[in-house]
């Protein structure tokens, strides 16, 4: 089977496998304070170009969830696009960390949160005190669920909306590392510069096993965070094990590597497909997804053939998600391709 | 510095480091619909001689915080040692997952719960409905915090106690291998066949990167806990991940030489330490530590020569504890015995 | 000033008043054991015909979120109307009593509920198993925030699509009397006859001073509520303090006969105001609310003359609600709209 | 049957009756907004003798647990008395409240913290960061669950050792009008004055229906406690019907009458059964509780001369707990002296 379904599918990239291996020699501190993990908050900051704090966890939902947690009171409200992760996807994993805050989905086109739509929102809950929920939050996904991306300016923009409103702005980077590199934009960019607080940058859909990190941009936002990710048990006791992975995906820039690749390799596939008669790509590949559309023979074909992917919900029936990761293989790409030329031209 | 702090301070085994690497090849199903997890599932249950259910977890405290908020309600009663690991060193974990319960913390020496302790607790609790939180769950951990073993049937017993008030019964097994190996008990004598219904099986501790499972002894008891892991952040995208250790850790009596080896080293640091005049053993070394007393000159000089451990609460002041591991070396134990010997007589 | 801002900016009606007088009378056993407690649960049980449990509260926000605690898991979906009080006025109660679950809001006209679309939402929702929270409870409010009702043939279509899918519904009956009363329907024709398992029952807007009723319908709902009432610090320790207002309510038809004035009431301001040229009255008055359009002038000029009313969100500018209740004086409607209509010719 | 179970058997004082029928009157702005609550925070802070923010709320339960909600994280504990009501009669709600904070239960005579018990249980819970819940509050009850009293220097002590790590000093004040006057003592004097940071004020115990409040007794601690109380359902609309009550609590000194009749007939209970050859009062009466051990001739005799009264857990077997209110009369109390001087003279 060729898996096209998600960029979770991979094992590890083999960098990441040998740091750990280097990093299992002799004993060390446990609990994060280490010397790897020390290293990872000066990589970070380096990266970022600011001093920042990082929190290791090894999911995207505790990230998510922990940066969430931390930003919003229980009886407060998190602005997000409606069919973001953080809303669907994560079994109310930031509801369990708030002890209880709401999220508000907003709707819009393309994944993505528009500022109008974000303004009118905060507008609509906060408008009775004490009866309403208090408006703490905004997050947005960098690349979205769609597969598309903010431009910096589009950033810029929600941010105004945040400080117009005194909440803190959260980006959900699980995709973070395909987004910069398709945006040829520096880290800093897309974030704490365009109004960005806290970052949850993933590293597991990039290559490493488990290893994400919740990234403080600026001072006085994680008091209680320590806390909070031991009690969610998200505090592994041999740190090293989270950290080796990050810095080895931070180093000799493997996270830019990797992402490149993915979003080649989507390219690729859009590419092709979108030169076949028969099959519509209607939005540009911004970063590692396609979302072609298929006649149902193609379809069904493409999976009778032994490549795996989902279908995906949207007003034009026959649209596909093809995702792609750091170990996509071109050959396979290519493969695919032809095998929808060849269905394509048998169902002629 | 050798490091006799925790057991914790090591990387993984080399058998846990191969299995990762070959686990990382090709694609597979994320979230736990791959074939290690199934193997998993097998696999434990063989070892524990009854069909099973395995969730994998990276800690301990989700282990454990996991399997007690599957099993009480928010209005409900855990009961465990006043020292257990659940009751003061979680951060409160249990109470986070089971949405605001209450441990009770029982007094008890060695660790250790007694059943007409637990039983006066459970009396109290109880005494008026509605009022009082709802007895649910009793919690004991194997081995001890105190590193000391509960005999097959101090469980039994402890489980009577569970049965006359129609209570659940959890053990914390974040040493359960070397509770095993040192009681010469297969795993189901320890557990389901003397009343065990949910265990917090560790392998972290005992060689693994980031690996333990909640493991349910007898059926009718998860219904709802894979929306639980997946709430709390704990569902590893990359699941083959955390199976693979797992697999490996049961593989080739794995858990058991780790364990057996840890054992012997503490039993090595006990006999070794006590034959010295100057230096008390007040009780045992039954698993992986051993807890001397030492005189104060002793302390700090092989602190000062490179040895790292904690001093532990204790009623006898110069208590310290010394923990050892699956990659414990015998030179470093006898080395630490001559150096403690060299410094006694250089006191005398 | 005249206020119609609400029903709750009234006392209690002398009724009640009596009713507290006599019940202070001698001692009594506290927390729900005195005799007019269980006299309340007979009075429900005649009143719905067939045998229900009933559990007084003071606040409609504590009647709904125990109710959709009890019913709903931490990991489960409410469905509700977008605009629906659970989902915008209870400053996060329902995610508070739950344990943080999702409140999912549904757009519709009229503040009521369409099955299609409540079946679109659940079907959404429920696309991925574990990902996802868990479809659990619909909520409906009779009469809803809008003034609008919902006839028995519109509830059971959407209790039937709660079938479909094993899910609980709930009503939200804060102005249920004015409901019943307009629809000329016995309680148990819009409740459970039309498939409604539990009803939040509310006196407070119809003549208590703070007396609400979680009315389970049907048996094996209410396992752990009172529980849940202790633990959310809403079972009162004079328990028949809140009975004998519930058992006032329901004695001698006094919720019919308030509910019935405060519904006349509205109906005299809809059909007065509609009649002035310079007035709309978009939708017609079906309960104790009314939604003219107003000139600015008029609005302006009967805040000057002391009449107090909310201007209400509405795509028609110069919305207002007037909300009457069972001691709104016939005079001071009439006097409203004579001074309207003053207004308008004054402006003319 | 003539009940000393508790001080909450009784009704309502006729004052509180009158105040009722008198603030019903008329329309009032809801949820607070009224004069009576705004009466209410000048009256408490006229009595207390500085500038107090004033939450009314319906049950003694819902008050602590909305002060420890706002005072305490997730992730604190709160130090308490292992026997108070806190602890051990309120099915978890400030677990609930804090959601999920640790109640730390410590042991003392007389139902009374000490501080050094006090103090090395703050020391061993703070032992090691991250891992260990962080100490936030004490709670002290006055008067007790036990009948006792903290004398002004007593608590004074207690916060000395709160002001050393910092924490914030709670009282449970469900019986404060018993101690103040019992005491001799202003308010001021047993609370702010010796360092009481926030105080549940109860009146239902002392002649109101279910009127409890919150006192926030220096500024800069309730930030958020408005809405936690409306997420928490305990937001009642129609707000003058608690601070009503309140007031006249407060008014003509009723809080002060009602108590003094209380603890005198307490006091006069004591008397009397301790003159009895046979009956052991271990305890001085201190405010409106006696805990005389009784023969089981005399026990069960009185209780079948209609005297209702609990058994006492106690070292003492046939200890039981009589407890006054502002309603007991002088009559049954020697009554109930007499029969026990007649049923021990009959078993002699």
């Amino acid at each position: 089977m060729v898996d096209f379904t998600s960029d979770n599918v991979t094992g590890a990239a083999p960098e990441i496998l040998r740091a750990l291996a280097d990093a299992s020699e002799g004993t060390a501190p446990p609990y994060g304070a280490d010397s790897w993990t020390e290293r990872l908050t000066r990589r970070v900051s380096d990266l970022f170009e600011t001093p920042v704090e990082v929190y290791p966890v090894v999911t995207g939902t505790a990230a998510n969830a922990l940066a969430l947690g931390q930003l919003c009171p229980p009886f407060g409200a998190v602005f997000c696009h409606e069919d973001s992760h953080i809303n669907t996807d994560e079994c109310g994993a930031p509801e369990m960390f708030t002890a209880g805050a709401k999220l508000v989905g907003i709707p819009g086109p393309g994944g993505k949160l528009h500022p109008d739509a974000l303004d009118a929102a905060i507008r609509r809950t906060g408008f009775r005190k004490v009866h309403r929920v208090r408006p703490a939050v905004v997050s947005l996904t960098q690349a979205t669920e769609c597969g598309t991306l903010y431009a910096p300016d589009e950033i810029a923009a929600i941010a105004e909306v945040c400080r117009r409103y005194d909440l803190r702005l959260h980006m959900d980077g699980a995709r973070f590392a395909k987004a910069a590199v398709a945006l040829g934009c520096a880290p800093a960019d897309i974030t704490w510069r365009v109004g960005v607080d806290v970052l949850s940058l993933g590293a597991t859909k990039n290559g490493a096993w488990a290893a994400e990190a919740v990234v403080f941009l600026r001072p006085g936002l994680s008091e209680d965070v320590e806390e909070r990710r031991k009690r969610a048990g998200h505090l592994v006791s041999k740190g090293r094990f989270v950290a080796a992975q990050l810095v080895a995906y931070l180093d000799d820039d493997l996270w830019r590597r990797n992402a490149s690749h993915a979003n080649a390799m989507a390219r690729r596939l859009g590419d092709g497909l979108s030169t076949l008669s028969g099959v519509l790509l209607p939005d540009p590949v911004e970063a590692n997804m396609a979302f072609p559309v298929l006649p149902d023979a193609v379809r069904e074909g493409l999976r009778a053939a032994g490549y795996a992917f989902y279908d995906w919900p949207s007003d034009t029936p026959g649209t596909v998600r093809l995702v792609t990761h750091f170990a996509t293989r071109r050959a396979d790409v290519d493969a695919l391709i032809a095998t929808a030329r060849g269905l394509l031209a048998a169902s002629a």
